[in-house]
């Protein structure tokens, strides 16, 4: 299904009143170690932490009204379960979340807290069973994490704002999940500044999008164990693939242990906490993936939900 | 000596080009916590992590050609020093920073890396025969960390820059460690929004402030010890304490272990690292020192210079 800058556009003014505009932030450390002028956008400041309200809201908030007095129903242990809640709860639309029984207390709290019912699914059962008894049972539409125009369209708006606020770019770095993200940033930057070169970033172990893009062909990878949890997809969408065949240059990959690293680095070094997916741009950029050197850049910061105990952890070498 | 809101919209001028406009944050957690309307300055994205730089970059600037020739010397073991050494670089003054022998490495380097010479001095000596001995050695100015007109003038922009993006303000919240930011924003606040209630808050351990304010006399403490460590202040100063009687409302104080809370809470929830003189404020809030509650409140977030195993070990309650 199609995806324009139109519909970036159409999203910005949807979600304009309840989405946070984030800062664009810049580092003259980072800027003096690489050469570059670096802005990052920081979606770890977005509502519920992370850029995946902008999709949700966009997608919820265009459901027909018979489809939002039933409500809706998302698959997620992670953030795509908060956004969903929170849309939902801003929309006046019942959201029905499934986690798996093992989803981290915090997150099942944090879900339950921005007002979902979260429904618990066994080891036993599938998502998909999950979902279609739910589906035939309630009627709920599935908002789906990120193979949807409207989440990519809703997605892309936080390129938009960056270019807005940062003015043009040369390089624009993303993180890459299931290529929600990564999509509708790459086509509003294309649309908003032509020559700017999008460059997504996986962690290593979870290649599947490298894989697709070198191939040209959609490829799929077992569930890979990855500290960025906001990565381990096991392939690119329906939707998300051939948008980011046609408006992204290149692919790359950065191992777990530089991950942790660049991430301590933002922390430490720029004040902001982000999560290890949300660090993923900006790791590919510090362990010099791409040669920025008298170049402007854009990076994503995409979210900011970490464990701070994990964290402490990794810190601590324990 | 006489500071005005002149001094500090000429400051502002002044430091325009080189200090950041740190963006100001909003949570509709801590919101939804106080019941008020929350408005977070975020100095901790200021250069070199604090408010710090805007009263050094004040300072520096207004020497005198001769002045500027021989350099400044500045004593200090925390943000002052590299505010002092990143202001030396940019105007191209020669800064020399007193460092007693056991301070952290990483502040020793983290001032030559901004271009700073350092000066450690032994535990033999004071701080005031290395400062007289160098000032009639090598003719430098000293730059004192608070109690200082321009040190207060520049401070106080960052008060004006509030005001001016989150629009009028019922409650200030202002870090007190020698008065320096507390004086300046309360001065600013006072003229932009006469009406607006203005609260220091210090660390329960250093109430030297709160103790000179109800007494209405300067009064001082021995060295406190605390967490808030850009707090560690003895008393107010001779120019600082004048100004907060005259435009402070009220002073109050938090303990140490709620500062710890609200410091963690602001990196969890708003994705801030905040070092935990930089939580004073917003623990004060947090901690419903005062009653907020239908009020729209500004805090100063006022640095992010924390060391990251410091903390990960008192998170991990070691």
């Amino acid at each position: 299904m199609e995806v324009t800058f139109d519909d970036v556009a159409r999203a910005h003014e949807r979600i304009a009143e309840h989405a946070r505009r984030t800062p664009v932030l810049t580092s003259a450390t980072v800027d003096a170690l690489t050469g570059a002028r670096v802005h990052f956008k920081c979606e770890n400041f977005q509502r519920m932490g992370a850029f995946k309200f902008r999709g949700a809201y966009n997608a919820l908030a265009q459901l027909a009204p018979e489809e939002r007095r039933r409500g809706v129903v998302a698959f997620s242990s992670g953030n795509h379960a908060q956004a969903v809640a929170l849309a939902g709860r801003l929309l006046g639309i019942k959201a029905l979340i499934v986690m798996p029984a093992d989803a981290p207390r915090v997150k099942l709290e944090a879900t339950r807290g921005y007002g979902a019912e979260v429904v618990i699914y066994e080891k036993g059962e599938s998502r998909e069973q999950v979902a279609a008894k739910l589906s035939r049972e309630k009627g709920l539409t599935l908002i789906p994490p990120f193979d949807h125009p409207h989440i990519v369209a809703g997605q892309g708006t936080a390129a938009k704002e960056l270019f807005e606020d940062a003015g043009p770019l040369d390089f624009l770095l993303v993180p890459c999940g299931g290529g929600g993200l990564l999509s509708g940033c790459a086509l509003a930057a294309k649309h908003l500044a032509p020559g700017c070169r999008v460059v997504g970033v996986e962690p290593a172990a979870g290649d599947d999008a490298n894989q697709s893009f070198r191939a040209r062909a959609l490829k799929s990878i077992p569930v890979p164990t990855t500290i960025a949890d906001g990565a381990r997809t096991t392939s690119l969408g329906k939707i998300t693939f051939p948008l980011v065949l046609r408006y992204v240059d290149d692919m790359t990959t950065v191992e777990d242990h530089e991950l942790l690293k660049s991430m301590f680095f933002l922390w430490e070094r720029m004040k902001v906490v982000v999560e290890p997916t949300g660090a993923l741009a900006a790791c590919a950029l510090l362990e010099k993936r791409i040669e920025a050197r008298g170049l402007r850049v854009g990076v994503i910061l995409s979210g900011g939900n970490v464990d701070l105990a994990w964290a402490a952890g990794k810190l601590l070498g324990r």
